[in-house]
């Protein structure tokens, strides 16, 4: 017999489809007839594009008539280009929803509401596959700017590199797989031109023999010096965002309107320093290698700390081996606090932008 | 029914009444008769009193004839004091030997062949709990001189320190009392004159309540400079070692001297480097507590690397939550070798004394 949770299952792959990186999260829907047959599917496949319970109501047809609609976030009942799919669902005859994440912004919420009101039965059943959906879009929407992750590598001692500026290799082909890993998972990758100058990094996200991997993350090169023509950055595939500013809530502001929800900083200790200062660092990455050298730059600049009752203190959430390497993962141990005003985030980012804005 | 491990074990257990800082290992032997019965039992109780074999059969007089003698350690079959051990138990008459470790030291070994030689069965039966009573003592005699651990505690970014000189805690309590066990358990702690005087560490062994600890180790200061009067390191539980010189070498055949199988480096920087420069630190021992201070000493010295291709390379054998601290174990991935001529190892050290050396 095929269960709720088969049919949330189904929907969630089906939301897969959409684009990882968009202004808006996957969504999926399936309809269901009475007796147990799929009868249409449906995706969210991008801003502008159809919602989820639309397409499906599309491909579906009369047939939608007494179905029972799985979607993988609460039906949204805001007008939006095409009308909330609340009133869509119901007029098309649909009989029952199902859902597996509440709406979490303030605009498109209600939906299940509206509906029970208008006498359609409507259940909410948690899956951790439509939550994860949608994680990172509910996070950035959360503290009302992209979610950042400061990554640092270096050795026993704490330095990024040797005293002659050399540091490839400090860490291991595995934790640097590891990291290649990381920048297909996130939807930014961020340098000051400090670093891109002396690295010439090309910030791709590449497997073990070098090859790009299917997803790639937005590279940006912050700081007002010009790149070198012939640079990694201003080359395949395609030439990186340049924000000529050293303001981190700028740059974060900046890559809100890329639809960026998660960031990665790779470099160096100014660029990490300032987003630290910002409070505006949300996840600290240390790979530390087995090593000592004893002299050199570290890894973190001067935060203007000056006794040991002022340290930044954080919280290790997990900690790993990455072949002879170690990766901890650590968190603020207060929530990154934005002491500065930022007159921005009121109308960009709070209240937010519905799930399924188009 | 009592098997051969059985009584291995009431043997280590027996040896455990020993002394565990002493120029000879702890040895335990157990005598039991043909009908299983324990005749006598004996421990070596440190250099200059009688051996274990010896105690047991003191302890046994003529019912020691036609026993099993089981004993942690391989008889020792050289004249020291009072004469080999293999001699003393075939005068006794005993019927038959149960070794659990070979004797690892040419002066001493050959017992088990001598007295099957003489006619007598003798068997070899590998026992963990025996191998733990020796572990120290086997591997400082072949090192040729004691192991050394260097424990560091720092930051994310490899500070050990504040900008203003502030390192009370860097760590957390857990750490702390992680370190003081490992006080409890070797032989010798040492810090530099510089750390001495900075911090005026008691450098003993305590609970977290501050409670001391039943094991002390000895405690050692290194370098020219005077402590003033009123130093905890001059006060009880008795006076600090003071070894007025820089050569780690000549620190090591210091506490050697002194019985000591065991050391932990535990600061300063410039102690650490001087240990690691003369190929004298066989563990690294990084505790990495979850907190950026972006100034502030670091915790290893210049070593004289100025490229990444120099990096001094470890290997990390263990990594372990302590706490909300992370700890982190690592040997050098080359053996700890000694650059410099070492006249005293010959004559001291190799061939190594007897384990039971009176």
């Amino acid at each position: 017999m095929t269960s709720t949770d088969d049919y949330l299952d189904r929907a969630v792959a089906r939301a897969l489809r959409g684009p990882a990186r968009d202004r808006n999260p996957r969504v999926g829907c399936v309809l269901v007839a009475p007796d147990g047959q799929v009868v249409a599917e449906g995706h969210h496949a991008g801003a502008g594009t159809a919602h989820a319970e639309a397409a499906a109501l599309a491909a579906a047809g009369g047939r939608a008539r007494g179905a029972t609609a799985y979607v993988t976030l609460e039906p949204c009942h805001h007008v939006g280009r095409t009308g909330p799919c609340t009133r869509a669902l119901l007029e098309a005859g649909v009989a029952r929803v199902v859902y597996a994440v509440p709406e979490p912004t303030q605009r498109a919420t209600g939906g299940a509401d509206w509906l029970r009101g208008q006498g359609l039965p409507v259940e909410h059943v948690p899956h951790a596959g439509a939550y994860a959906l949608v994680a990172d879009w509910a996070r950035a929407a959360a503290l009302g700017r992209p979610h950042v992750t400061w990554k640092i590598a270096g050795s026993l001692d704490g330095r990024v590199a040797a005293a002659d500026g050399t540091s490839r290799w400090i860490t291991s082909p595995e934790a640097r797989a590891d990291a290649h890993t990381l920048r297909a998972q996130v939807d930014a990758v961020v340098v000051g031109t400090g670093t891109a100058l002396a690295d010439d990094p090309a910030l791709t996200a590449r497997d073990t023999e070098g090859q790009e991997l299917a997803d790639q993350p937005l590279r940006v090169v912050v700081g007002r010096r010009d790149l070198p023509p012939g640079s990694r950055l201003t080359q395949a595939p395609s030439p990186a965002l340049h924000l000529r500013t050293h303001d981190p809530h700028e740059v974060l502001r900046a890559l809100a309107q890329h639809d960026a929800r998660t960031v990665l900083l790779e470099g160096g200790p100014t660029l990490g320093g300032a987003f630290w200062a910002a409070g505006c660092v949300d996840e600290l990455l240390v790979y530390v290698a087995p090593v000592l050298l004893g002299a050199g730059p570290t890894g973190v600049p001067d935060l203007g700390i000056t006794t040991i009752g002022d340290a930044a203190r954080l919280r290790l959430v997990d900690l790993a081996r990455v072949g002879p390497d170690v990766r901890l993962r650590l968190v603020p141990t207060a929530p990154a606090v934005d002491p500065a005003p930022d007159p921005a985030r009121e109308h960009t980012l709070v209240p937010t932008p519905s799930p399924q804005e188009d």
